[in-house]
């Protein structure tokens, strides 16, 4: 009899794996934050859960601890006072290596029961995941809602259908007869078991602490493996209510909850490295700088490393349509979270000598200005604008867009907007500076934040050049075209397919190159620097086991 | 349309599939070399296939050939006298990447058809290929036959199988809409390109240059990859045949033949690093010692590395209902290919103060003899002995042989047989060396070739301890018991699941430890460190391509 966690969710299951074969439109948790849909009242409970965290120890228990740790601040500027466990290092691994020798020795369907009711849970508890997705992340309350909260929900239980999907198909046992000619068969049963390759560490990121880090910890977790989550000491409370669902699901399933246990630390402290080198961590999950990044790659090498790091996201303009349409659409994608998103495209290419609209030729300057005015009308309300932009999650942004302003001409400056709700919320709106093609030394960096450059290329074939140079070498998340000749995008899509990356063509719509759909976009290809993985195929899970046979004869 | 020769080799593509989700017992190419299945005079035309490629230079023609290159030797002494094309590398990469640009862009369905019929066409080679594995591995012909013929083609269909697999559940496009409540939902297109991860490097063995081979070049280029095929100096005849078939493949189906391309080389030189250092090669398939292949894990970090190294593997005592048929199994699986196996067992432990069987109490030093009279008796008459034992590969292995004979009380000695059809072949029998569990800086070597040690430990709780650390610490690819207590089995279970390891019980028939079939039995666990992956299985292919998807409005 499968675990009755596994019988409760198995129709969500069976309908999330249907999903990744298609790729086609689908969704388990709706991302309305309407009471019709999450309950008449649900929204007041949830800010009255958060502000039940505020100023006070965060109710977690967990073994080892020694001491308390915390110190995020809200980037709306109002006071947090969170504390958490602080564990002793080697005390909370020996109870993780209790907890995990205990799960691995379930079975899949229990593993993805106990993930789907975590998942469930989390879902419930959405609005209260919003606040602190919010306060720690600087996104807008709505962003934060429906990316920390739904989406991020829906990309873990994408997770878990790629690992059930992989696990169900490697048979428990077989009988196996060979047959020996007109003597009997050689008879023998075998069993197959699915062995957990070892404890997974989640290194979580301080812009979209959930959306990317359940897709690995859902992923380990539905492979038999415990999960040790270590939170960015600027957004653990997200991690930590994410952790504390999870433990309430494994304590009343009757598991040891150190099957996921929470590793906070603070700022400045050396813990990641420390827990990265562990020998019983075999898997890690990461999402961060390339520097830490790599360093996970080079030197964590009795794990298997998941890293999505910096990239440079590339906007080519070839020819438009409607160009005030690829404006509102771009001005929308450079706006969305003050550009604090690894998906944001950062260079727009548009050849030198201008482009061919419906309405006409426009010159280089006319494109740029045309996009800057689109981000002047998007965000012309302050109090709309502050719902789009949200806060300026820490000071690299900041010291960042002040030297990005002496870099070229500035064709749109960034400026600040009092948010009407937080006043000592840092907002910044986007700031767009012009260069050359010789300025590559700059612009194939990564500028996290509201920055981006308009290029002036040769032409467009000089722009799908530098686009393919820069993905292959300084990595890539997206990249876009926009061009109303077929021959350009069949370029474009030949491009994106030699240096492995996610292209999307003639956004002009309510989509934008910054948004990446569960169960429909691949988030991330493994196929350039930007990220050795992708949010979520089969290579994503199938390395997270092993299978251990034993046979006999019969 | 699909390729045509994915529509002609369909039906068992299908059936290959099934079998990799059942895994019982199914073979796609027949074992027996009977006429009967072969054909009438197929032994014969292989025969003198091989006999044309001696002392000439081997029909390959390859881009970028800058001289000859050669010098295998038979283990059974006939003269080879073979040369091979030799490549000028940068000359070789070039090609190679232009056939790859080329290869890549194709579909799942041609990378399969053309696998398969390359894979049907080395079947019908496979008397010839039988005869050159005999003659480079010192394999006897029936199984160089077996196991370098269809063991390795069935082998390779399953690399085949399994990337077909994964390919299969990608899809192409999808038709993605998004509910809008009361407005028009927004469509968009999207594509998912399969892109092949990069040039895939072969590293072949001395001993099984197919059965090893095969899995990598097929899961490689099954998955859209040109392949460079590096075969150990030592064994180059039966990869270049298979090169050869391949490129015929290639060329007649339209396709660049540098798809797949062989790349030999003389002992001593180290080109087998240089190949692997470079940047193109982004997949390495490696079968051989363990210092080289932790130098390709440590230093080829633009690729991903599949390894397969040595390791001791372990069979344990406890007790027997018929310690003769026990003996008999063990002195095959001692005695076949003289032990010149990865899956050979080297150590066996035995409680020293006997172990219970059906006809009474039997004492260490009983166990030990019973063993080697098993032996004994398999090998008593040397025109059936040297079937079995075929010819010692290399030089190494004398000097182990000769080296263990004093390292501990000498239970059965090696001998020389004269072999009667090739006076010329070193042919030894095994040496059984009885050792104390004190030894373990000796016995947790591996001592590959026809060595053993028994070994008498405290209890079968110290043999399951010795045994656990031994897999965790040195790695192990087989791992066997003797007993008729459950609990016992049931705790070598548990070791064999905590340490990954396959594990074989009371094998007293007509299986042995060292085999390991296709489509059935998963060779090695990817989970200890004998081989950082497992023959075969999803994720033996899944990172070997990326998925890469373009979107637009429709």
């Amino acid at each position: 009899m499968p675990h009755p966690l596994f019988e409760r969710h198995r129709a969500l299951l069976d309908r999330a794996v249907q999903a990744i074969h298609e790729r086609s439109y689908w969704s388990a948790f709706p991302e309305s934050a309407s009471p019709k849909v999450y309950g008449e009242g649900a929204a007041e409970a949830g800010k009255a859960e958060f502000d039940s965290f505020l100023n006070r120890r965060f109710p977690l228990t967990q073994p080892a601890t020694v001491g308390d740790v915390g110190g995020e601040r809200s980037p709306f500027g109002i006071p947090l006072g969170i504390t958490y466990p602080k564990p002793d290092i080697d005390g909370l691994f020996a109870a993780v290596g209790r907890a995990h020798d205990q799960w691995r020795k379930e079975d899949p369907e229990t593993w993805a029961g106990v993930c789907l009711e975590t998942l469930a849970r989390i879902n419930k508890a959405s609005f209260a995941i919003a606040s602190a997705v919010m306060h720690t992340t600087g996104q807008a309350f709505m962003m934060a809602f429906q990316a920390g909260g739904p989406h991020a929900q829906d990309r873990g239980l994408e997770a878990v259908a790629y690992a059930w999907d992989e696990l169900s198909r490697v048979p428990r046992s077989a009988q196996w007869e060979k047959p020996q000619g007109k003597n009997e068969p050689i008879r023998m049963e075998k069993r197959f078991r699915v062995v957990p390759r070892g404890i997974g560490l989640v290194v979580g990121c301080c812009t979209f602490p959930t959306w990317n880090g359940y897709p690995g910890l859902f992923a380990s977790l539905a492979t038999g493996n415990a999960v040790v989550v270590k939170p960015h000491p600027g957004a653990i409370l997200p991690l930590a209510m994410t952790v504390r669902i999870a433990r309430e699901v494994l304590a009343e399933a009757g598991f040891d909850p150190n099957v996921v246990t929470l590793f906070a630390h603070e700022a400045g402290s050396n813990v990641a490295q420390e827990l990265a080198l562990r020998p019983e961590v075999r898997i890690i999950d990461f999402t961060g700088s390339s520097a830490n990044g790599r360093w996970l790659e080079e030197h964590a090498r009795q794990a298997q490393v998941y890293t999505e790091k910096a990239g440079v996201n590339q906007i080519i303009v070839d020819s438009a349509a409607d160009m005030k349409a690829v404006a509102r659409n771009v001005a929308f994608s450079l706006s969305l979270y003050s550009g604090q998103m690894c998906t944001a495209p950062q260079n727009i290419y548009v050849p030198r000598d201008g482009i061919d609209t419906a309405e006409g030729r426009l010159s280089l300057d006319q494109v740029a200005e045309s996009i800057a005015d689109g981000v002047r009308k998007l965000l012309g309300d302050p109090a709309r604008a502050v719902e789009v932009l949200g806060a300026v999650q820490n000071a690299g942004v900041l010291r960042r867009l002040e030297a990005a302003r002496s870099l070229g001409k500035v064709v749109l400056d960034t400026q600040s907007i009092v948010h009407p709700a937080f006043p000592e919320a840092t907002v910044r709106t986007p700031l767009i500076v012009q260069l050359a093609t010789a300025d590559r030394a700059t612009y194939l960096n990564e500028w996290f934040g509201p920055i981006a450059f308009v290029i002036g290329t040769a032409d467009t074939n000089e722009s799908l050049a530098i686009a393919r140079d820069a993905v292959r070498g300084h990595g890539a998340l997206t990249l876009s075209v926009y061009s109303t000749n077929d021959d350009v995008i069949a370029r474009a899509i030949d491009v994106a397919e030699d240096a492995g990356v996610a292209l999307s063509i003639n956004l002009t719509g309510g989509i934008f190159v910054n948004q990446s759909a569960a169960f429909s976009d691949f988030h991330g290809t493994g196929a350039n620097p930007a990220a050795n993985a992708s949010l979520t195929d089969a290579a994503y899970v199938a390395s997270r086991f092993r299978v251990v046979q034993h046979r006999m004869h019969v």
